[in-house]
């Protein structure tokens, strides 16, 4: 059995971690780690999790970290890059979901997130964790760098675009929703149901964190710098992101319905819809699956991709455990063969 | 293999009981028919089910349904009385979960649903499948007729104190609410977003079809008939079911915790909570399970329980799952092991 | 004009006691208080008031709050029975939407809120601002003790049963359920939509603040003690307060659709339902409004009446204007004559 | 008294005139049509509305409308442009919340909505009513055709960067979401509770009859032809409409925040915010009025405009009051001084 730990248990992709990882046979979760919660079971914050884990938190320790396969970062940004050293140095195979090794540039990261990074000499080696990209990079490597969950949904949608050049990459606009899961489980006023609930509002209009990774990974596909006007909005719901993505064609686009099947025909978890088709948050809710449909609205030269994912699962934990998988050459859908909850 | 058939797919049970067998390793799912919606992939309908089903809804004909080992019929009332009888003299095996089998008196079921029932000489033979009660009788059954979700939750919320006959049985309450999904897929404008979102009412105050099935089943426990003040509620949710119980003592309670937490010791699917813990729907929702706690308030003559499962699951599919692996003495919780998805 | 102040504006019945009094025209908010927004307007807070109010918070200062012929607490409780003195020395008056003056007995209202009371004094003298009870005696009040939103529901669903000793008094039953904007607007990570939305749980079973209240209120009206099982419910929705209450009915109840139709006849708040209608939280949603219905289940001997307000409104803020109108000898629906926002 | 009559009220527009019209003092409901609903008390089908009119749903009568001063078309398509020729030619004003009389030209008409048009002779004569661009034009108008909900979303948000000529108009493109009320108060599988709460996805993508008309309108700003993406989603929850519209510079855009405000500082029910504040739907919820806010995100040559209304209401009967008060030389806010509802 693979060994696995979680730093940061609490929050919500802490949770479905437990949630996903109840459902794989090849590994044990034997460390979880909360300082606010030290000493409290995981069920009794999570009662849903009641029978499936005899399991309290702890106080993180890098000694009991570093016993594990396999650790995951289910924290804020600024913590897994102070711990990641010692846990690499000790052999330990790092999956962090968070923010601190997804951009390659010290810089540009500070930038974003106001503060120096530390431990800028593992941007390099970190590997970003989108499989449908990066996969035989991701198999062999000792740090991932799980991609947000904005970035899953745009790339995904994106990719068959940039890497055959059919678009305009100086100007692609993303419009895109996320349930309120994506706010974390902090103690916020904006984040009460009585704020947020029955309304709809965009926000980070500004500058959004997820922009300069979006635009990397992009970049990689495209070959040339893409600028990418990114609008995410507040969903009146728990779980989900849907983003509408919008493009100018540089040419003839030939049958992009069959360019996205092609591009995506041996990927296990993203699922090009059928023409007609349109994707919906609620038929990938708890599942690890990206739906997308593309279409170019009264055959004019602006294509229209839609493309949704659990931000909860594909957008994180289900995207951790599909990278950990390919790490320890497990089947990559172990633990990750939940049907999609509907209705 | 066991081959498995489903009559009325299209409904909210039909795609669950869809998503449950999809992870149940000893069954396949051979039909699944419609007459609304025959020759439509199952998966257009249900695109969370894509990747998982290569079926198509068909008509409903009763020489493929006999091929099957089990049928379930997820239907409204009134179908499964008029087709039953002649699956049975196939040798197939029947889970009902509608309402038709689960009155033993046919003229309650007539003065209850309007109109005579079609198969009344099963009444006596069909099992009801609350397995919690009747578990060695479902092991040998034809014919289970599925409980009610209302009545799941609230027999299993008050099996413990009848059956030790300390409270009033006559004098019995029950404020229960339910998610939306137990009105099913039916085009009414009562159950649009629109009307039902947002809101809470009570309905169905002057007499709810589940209430003979409730006091029966009580009845049946108590050893006394019972009489049930039921009031459901409408919950602008989708998913859940929340009973609470309200019932006299009759005398010194002894230690009701201890009762509970013994009564359901053995049963897979019913978890009473550590005292303190009061039951939400949303640490039930997508799980085959029913949460239950219970108190005193005040330390008064009154005894409060609370109880809950998923309207959908431990209400419906699950347990009728639940009950085809008792009948066919499979392990209780094939294709049953989800962990509720929480937040 | 009548000068008004308000102290907690920052709050949910802070906001919507300045929604409700824009539409009034016999008075003018001259000062509305928050330590934490001082100086900041209320409409960057609260931008649905933009155009309609020119005014900043400020701290709360006596001599300023003095100075207005009408004080409202939007407060927390432990607020109000420390300011209050001084203002009603200086002649202002006052109506407190908290519950410090809500209970005439200082040990109880100490055993229930873990502190002294600071102004016990006044608690004989505080009128309890039930207009339906206690109109009179509001009109000369000095300082009115809004009632809780629960509170109100319940009373004017069970007072006319007990003042005609229809029902037995000692084993009343309320389980009721309210939105969450009930909690007000606090960082709580238990009020979070992701962990409130899609769910329905009770609370407060061992013992909720507003059981005395309660329970007081219906002594009163009954004549004799009276013993309440009172079970709040958590919806997952902003606004909205239902309560189904159940008692034993005593004896032949007569005709208890008149009863309260003629109990609630010249009440401008209350409305009773025709027969067969059932109240829906969202038919008052935004309004002053009660809507009653009463039913005698299946003709047993247990009364069922329902009763739903705006936890906002005639929950706390209308109910508060209501006060202030019938203390100042206003029409007593000025700036209540809102029509539901339906749907 | 101006009489007024409505026909098609069961729906949520026609309830939402009742409820804007029951505080507007010049005005009298004298009849309100239904042939589903006729013989039923306008509060028996909604109850919000008890105690604020007496008025029964009729049969639609010509006479009796014609004998109206202003008669409302709350309708699906296709009958006001039957009955509007009649009404006319009595004397009655009219305003069409229905889509027959926004596009100019009857072949387009026809081919959006796939049948010819019952009286394209008053086409012409039509008076398109956005109030911000034809208020002159509507003041003097026999026939008023009531913008829809995304078009007056939309052409507010677009209408000074197109005055002005400062962007692209041939690659305009609206992401805009709606609650579920705007596909109004109709039996349908697709708008149920348990098919689109919890849920976010795009529709209409290929093509939505509400382009013609935002072109349409566009383009009379703009004085050349536009072309608009445009692409509509389905929010989980009841009111409200946000649209989030990008364009592409043309070359130095000036002050934008400036610009807008001086393009609606006349307008009462237009407000653009402050910067650095975004709209949200919640904040106009039953309030007459756009909020817009106006952001050039990484100073790159993409310009976002955000514009939220109340689908119901700025979007429908609101401004259908509104219109009413311009023709008949009311003041303008007559009936629409609701404060926004919040939370």
């Amino acid at each position: 059995m693979v060994k696995v730990g979680i730093v940061g248990g609490t929050g919500y992709t802490g949770v479905e971690l437990l949630r996903l990882l109840a459902a794989h046979e090849q590994v044990e979760v034997v460390a979880i780690t909360s300082r606010a919660e030290s000493g409290r079971r995981v069920d009794d914050l999570y009662p849903n999790l009641r029978g499936h884990y005899d399991l309290a938190f702890t106080e993180p320790q890098v000694a009991q970290l570093a016993a594990c396969d396999v650790v995951f970062f289910a924290t804020p940004h600024n913590v897994a890059m102070n711990l990641v050293p010692e846990l690499l140095a000790a052999g330990t195979r790092v999956i962090d979901l968070s923010a601190d090794y997804r951009l390659r540039d010290a810089r540009q990261w500070s930038s974003w997130y106001g503060e120096p990074h530390a431990s800028p000499e593992l941007l390099a080696e970190a590997v970003y964790g989108l499989p449908e990209v990066n996969r035989a990079a991701i198999a062999g490597a000792r740090l991932v760098a799980c991609p947000g969950c904005y970035p899953t949904a745009v790339q995904l949608g994106l990719i068959p675009l940039l890497a055959e050049g059919l678009v305009d990459p100086a100007h692609l606009i993303a419009s895109a929703a996320s349930g309120v899961s994506g706010a974390g489980r902090q103690a916020k006023v904006d984040n009460l149901l009585s704020e947020v609930a029955d309304s709809f509002k965009a926000y980070g209009v500004a500058g959004h964190r997820h922009l300069p990774e979006i635009e990397q990974g992009l970049a990689d596909v495209a070959g040339t710098p893409v600028q990418l006007t990114f609008v995410p909005h507040l969903l009146p719901m728990i779980r989900g992101i849907h983003a509408t993505l919008f493009a100018r064609l540089s040419g003839e686009p030939g049958d992009l319905q069959a360019l996205y099947e092609q591009r995506y025909a041996a990927e296990p978890f993203v699922d090009v819809l059928p023409p007609g088709m349109l994707p919906q948050t609620r038929t990938v809710r708890g599942a690890n699956r990206c739906q997308i449909a593309v279409a170019i609205p009264q055959q004019r030269d602006t294509v229209v991709v839609m493309s949704t994912i659990d931000n909860l699962v594909k957008g994180a934990s289900g995207q951790a455990v599909q990278n950990m998988n390919i790490m320890l050459n497990l089947p990559e859908d172990s633990g990750l063969r939940q049907v999609g909850l509907l209705p």
